[in-house]
């Protein structure tokens, strides 16, 4: 079997890449070791960037998306009982997000991708990627009881960071940097009408909260727990108690609740692996890099890779020049860096540290007084939560 | 004796607030426990905010400043062997700040001061504060052999950190919040044309530099160093070397060395007392807060206090209301926590820590990064740094 580019990986990335290549005419196969359905089963994050839904209407799987997202030109920033709206919009010269679940865009990729009739493998066990540091790498992978290979020009590894790509590089090319904060994030679904039609990011004395949503009829609530909370221990009824007490009043006294449908305790850290590109092998996505999800960039920093790589490779294939590939991995990194800092000042300000000094404590709220403030501070701030220049 | 407010510390913000008080016509007298010559020849930054320029011209000693201050509408950040220019006059929408010395500046206000004839008691020993929870308060001095009595209206103490007038305070009426930097800076002026006609604020992976000057002719230079450094390891050479070694290629070929005629090692840290007033006592600057020197912001916080307090007593005396002096605490300490993250955030940003894990480090050389391509995060630093409004 033969592509010009091997896709490891099936979540929004992976797709965005092949069905961005698809469209430009260059041929690839995805590979994923799961199938469909699981992947479709997985909850995911829903605040994207304008950027990101550029690349996903290029990609041709923009239409549901533009006509059941929720425009958002703003958010709440609560604290010491008050309620800041940040104004996206006004601050940023008229850019927006779009509430739009994760797995919705998966959703929407994969039924684009099977129209136009470009390959996926799904199931595909033990995927491995070859001699990439040649100019004749190639992936292995076993299914249906044997091992098959397909050569190709160019692997991408859209795999997340447990993934075969990022381990098939020798621990000494890579240099990493992890933060892991003390905290993690106690998360619920629930079928009701959010308690805002915008989110709100809360920072209380007994831990940050975020109310978000994923349409106009279910919302997404999450509460900063310790990490060795357990998941039994929370009742619905105590979740939504600890959510009121975290909240201002009036959006305390307006929670609408319901049991919930989904519930999970998520870790929170940063993580990047430098460099991006090892020979015809390129990092992608999460495969490269992790950002806890305060400012939710986790997708959009994705889909920036994707943007890069997609035409350094559109360069390769179509303008004969390397150009792009060869700077593959210092572009993506820079934008990388910029939200890595980003979700770190948003995680650093708006939660409660184990080891928070009085004084800690003192400067956080004195941020959060400065920047709802200052014009300057709040333009950075929204200019870097709708999404930085590619 | 009696005297409306009695001053305590003969500094600048002792100074400024006697005067403002002389020209609005309240009566004041400042007492000192050591002498005019020896204030005069303490070394300390000099870097005014129009704010503080403005209170000083009211003060009636704002002649020379306007005169020999050297007006300065930008600065640099140099890191990663770049240069970046900070416009302050730009970003700001045309604001400037004042290069003066602050010995300059006590030696205005002392000779308006005697010119106004209003009175300041130097090598005043045992300075005390007395029953200042009551509407009778008074201050004990011991001098030329005797203790003396001054009674009075209210008591400001402008004696600095180590003053009198907070330690006359029950511990238990006092909350304090504190951050010791692991570090100090290593200071020298020479007699010499500064390196560049704006201020570089130097980050470097050998540490922090800072080129400032007092005027066209002599330069103040800053190495960040381990507290644990000894001054008489630090000839002149090895300071001009190590100058060198931090700063960007084209700095470091002009810079015009000579010997040092005043060197020393200064720790950096945050400190905040609250409240700011203790029934008829009043904090005053560093006697209230401490900041480390990244962003010049000690002085003019005195100022800023002096601005809240002089206003309270001008309606106390003129207006008969006490709304100004109620609110003095809140309103000052409001301002002082802006001023304190301030310099928390540009000591942190610039300084290498012994703990700066690579991760910490990537943070920051990010946050430099996107500080100097961000209009919008270029004008939050160039706000604070020109001063936040009164």
């Amino acid at each position: 079997m033969r592509t010009q580019v091997a896709i490891i990986g099936s979540g929004p990335s992976g797709l965005l890449l092949g069905q961005l290549l698809t469209e430009a005419g260059v041929d690839n196969i995805i590979l994923d070791r799961v199938g469909k359905e699981y992947i479709l089963g997985r909850v995911r994050a829903g605040v994207l960037e304008e950027g990101t839904v550029g690349l996903i209407d290029q990609a041709g799987a923009g239409a549901r998306l533009r006509a059941e997202g929720l425009p958002h030109e703003g958010f709440s920033l609560a604290f010491d009982g008050r309620d800041h709206r940040i104004d996206l919009y006004g601050l940023t010269g008229g850019k927006r997000v779009m509430v739009y679940g994760q797995t919705e865009v998966t959703r929407d990729l994969m039924e684009r991708r099977e129209a136009s009739g470009a390959r996926t493998i799904y199931e595909a066990a033990k995927v491995t990627p070859h001699d990439f540091d040649t100019r004749l790498p190639f992936v292995t992978y076993e299914k249906d009881g044997s091992t098959h290979r397909m050569d190709c020009d160019f692997i991408a590894g859209c795999d997340g960071s447990h993934g075969p790509s990022r381990n098939a590089v020798p621990k000494s090319a890579i240099r990493v940097f992890e933060k892991i904060y003390p905290f993690g994030w106690l998360g619920i679904l629930a079928e009701v009408a959010p308690v805002n039609h915008e989110l709100i990011y809360a920072n209380h004395p007994r831990g940050f909260a975020l109310c978000s949503m994923r349409s106009a009829t279910r919302s997404r609530y999450y509460l900063q727990c310790a990490l060795d909370e357990k998941i039994e221990d929370w009742s619905d009824d105590r979740f939504w108690d600890e959510l009121r007490r975290r909240l201002p009043a009036h959006h305390a006294e307006a929670l609408i609740t319901a049991p919930s449908f989904e519930k999970s305790i998520a870790p929170l850290r940063s993580f990047v692996a430098e460099p991006m590109r090892f020979g015809h092998l390129f990092l992608v996505g999460d495969a490269a890099h992790i950002v806890p999800p305060t400012g939710a960039k986790g997708l959009n920093l994705a889909a920036s890779d994707v943007h890069y790589l997609f035409d350094g490779l559109r360069e390769h294939y179509l303008d004969h020049s390397d150009a792009g590939i060869d700077a593959y991995s210092e572009r993506a990194l820079a934008r990388v860096w910029k939200a890595v800092r980003f979700s770190w000042w948003m995680t650093t300000m708006m939660h409660r540290f184990p080891d928070t000094s009085e004084f800690d404590q003192r400067i956080q709220e004195a941020e959060l007084d400065y920047l709802t403030h200052s014009r300057a501070a709040s333009t950075a701030l929204a200019e870097n939560y709708v999404g930085l220049p590619f």
